[in-house]
């Protein structure tokens, strides 16, 4: 039987006048769309129309909550914030994007944070725990998408709300099975060949390889795809060749929610 | 029997380290809170603060959009953008609101447009038509508060969902039933007991004696107090007691959503 | 002797990750360059790297004040705002952009109104007035870009300050001399042969051809080019091309300032 | 002769309709004032307001730039910026506030950094440098407002711009000569007299008494003093009659500017 694996995206960081991304291409090949909330991205129209494209294009559709960022584009790391309150912040985020969701008939299937929010919370407890509580708290039946060996996705099995596990076809993962940092100069694989490789074995195999030689089980279900670079489009519809003909099927992940 | 009639206010109307109104006295006094979404002020801790107020008090609790123009607070007429985006920008804010209620087991009544946005709303079909649009997107049960010999008015009847008829205890009407506009001298009423035989007519007499002396028909279920002005707590206290003291019930509105 | 004419083309409208515009190219094509000053667009980051890239090709460097609209990009017409704090917020914005400017030891030469503030001011005798007296406060020796035909341009002349008319080669003029609404069919010339004729007219003949047949004196002295639209280098560079083919030489304006 | 101090306080925080503080009662007892530019508070209204206010008071203003973070009221700790960046964002907002002074003929005598920006000034070279750097392209004569034993008291030193020294009445310093962290239950002194005591020693007898019991030399030429908490003016009033009746001259800090 084929494997299913997904494709995601994250879409509808335009705001206002100001354009960004190829969504209409991207939402083509991609199989998952995560929205920009309007903290670091997005407005209602451009949520609007991005939720309207997954509609058309039948892909699943999820908020991408963000630290209140627009100028930092959510990358600034911005510390000094209690759990707590990201927590609501996260709440008024997915609340925003799941109703106008609800008014196209096209509702929310997950949430992913963003940018330096995600990245801290991977690595801070508390931040993570606060991250998932968000989820819950809107609709434990929403997935969350994070990256394994994380604290975001300790908090969410633990917390009971679906988790899906996602990788990057682009990054290299360290002994610990996290993402390499930027700084160094491993982090990223620019071979497509290889990319595909290295996406497969984490897929097909199970298993990370990780920059110091280890091999660490993971059962990966979506494939993160940048959406905003140039020459994205082009390696995204590489990379769901690839896998296509590696045999797999590129299809919208599935939860309880979809049935 | 006792005649009902509802006070609401303005309320989470400060944003980030901006603190205004008295939103912890007011909530004592009022029985229906319209919570600021983020766009022209407030923010998820504050909206998540005064939601949590509003349920201690066990009173309605509902969404108050606004223009995105949180300098402005709202207040600037905003010309060239299309009714279907302004329902866009609707439908965000209410979910956001929406969504911080329902965790935290309050869910929201009602909505109420701010500022500008109603007032132009009030006198142009389309936005009005917009508006109102955007309220039953999200929820057809939800209340919309307004005022009366609006098209905000008469497009909320038009669509079928609860209407809440606003009057104002300090405010003069003109012979279209409209209010006064501010520029003109006569627009105020300073006088609290005038105020009080005012706002009494319109509840118990059911009529609007306009400032060309026309008798208008009005059912009013809900009169608007002022949370932010000097002396605003004292005078929404001595608004209730005479209210109160004239034989009516200050009670929360219901709506079928109540049941 | 060869009549100078000017190109100007607004810049700088990148904000944060929001990437906007082919600032390099056109700094290349144009003679001038309004820089936007954060409020409608940009960022210090975005203003340093405008004001630097002028520098490079040598030509001159302005602000381009709006009114504090970052979502409508200054193009919502704004109301209800009082004229004199029109000129503060305008004061602000040529302050901000001037001492980024003389640390990069490129002072800026003029100012130039943006979108909706421009709009308006250009048939607002008041706003005029204010947006007048923000420049000459700052520094009476700063030009004012502005059309012909308009209360801006009155009010600079009677402040006594610099005045640069310019003019549109894709618009057309009505009999008053103002550009002809957007919402009328005639309103742009899309043919680049008729944009050139259009142009020489009123740089070389010295008058604007209206739509309703008139012919009304001009001397424009600097022709405003767009840099964000599809093609707009290309076009540039068309025009630029034309204006030198028919004999003029295309250059920075000069003012006293320049001496 | 008498010893002469200044006391400076931040003003001009209030942005649009949000009001912050009570700068009319403060500026009749301060004799420098620091206005918000408009990136943590501040807009150009008000600090138009502000430095009218400082200019009838005949009191010193200056520049009180900070982190784009007007949500955070400029306290969270931002990383991942470019001192770089910094300097640009610095000089924008100097810029800013300069002109409107200038407009005012009240000229700004000085900058000092707000919130998080400052404290991570201060133990942090690159970032001290920054933010000298960008006060001294603007105009070397500025003088800088910073705490002694900090990196930016000595990038200040080092490029030769005027440094003032600045102390607390109501903080605790430790053995390193910082302000011992908020986070420590001895970092305030909340009793007025003890408060009185510990700044006179600083500035008469020039030491600081450390929280590890240590002595070290200061020369104190302004206290801060704070405008936006309950009492804020009472206290402020308090200290500068113990100032004055310790024959101690408060008077606006003077410069080569000044003369």
């Amino acid at each position: 039987m084929a494997r299913n694996i997904d494709l995601n995206c994250d879409m509808g960081e335009s705001f206002g006048a100001f354009e960004v991304g190829n969504d209409a291409a991207m939402a083509e090949i991609v199989t998952t769309v995560n929205v920009a909330c309007g903290f670091h991205a997005g407005d209602p129209l451009v949520i609007h129309r991005t939720i309207q494209t997954a509609k058309e294009n039948g892909v699943n559709v999820g908020a991408h909550p963000s630290f209140m960022d627009l100028w930092g584009f959510g990358r600034r790391p911005i510390q000094g914030e209690r759990p707590a309150d990201i927590e609501k912040q996260i709440i008024y985020q997915i609340g925003a994007v799941q109703a106008m969701a609800d008014t196209l008939d096209w509702p929310i299937t997950h949430v992913k944070t963003h940018g330096s929010l995600g990245n801290m919370a991977a690595v801070d407890a508390d931040l993570a725990q606060a991250c998932v509580a968000a989820v819950k708290a809107v609709d434990p039946s929403l997935a969350f998408i994070t990256l394994p060996y994380s604290e975001t996705y300790d908090a969410a099995e633990a917390a009971g709300i679906p988790v899906i596990c996602e990788v990057f076809a682009d990054r290299t993962y360290d002994d610990q099975g996290r993402l390499t940092s930027r700084k160094l100069p491993n982090a990223m694989i620019h071979d497509v060949d290889q990319a595909t490789e290295h996406v497969l074995r984490m897929i097909v195999d199970g298993e990370i390889l990780t920059t110091g030689g280890k091999r660490l089980p993971v059962e990966a279900q979506t494939i993160c795809v940048h959406g905003d670079t140039p020459g994205a489009v082009s390696i995204a519809k590489q990379l769901r060749f690839s896998l296509e003909q590696s045999g797999l099927t590129v299809a919208p992940f599935q939860t309880a929610r979809h049935a």
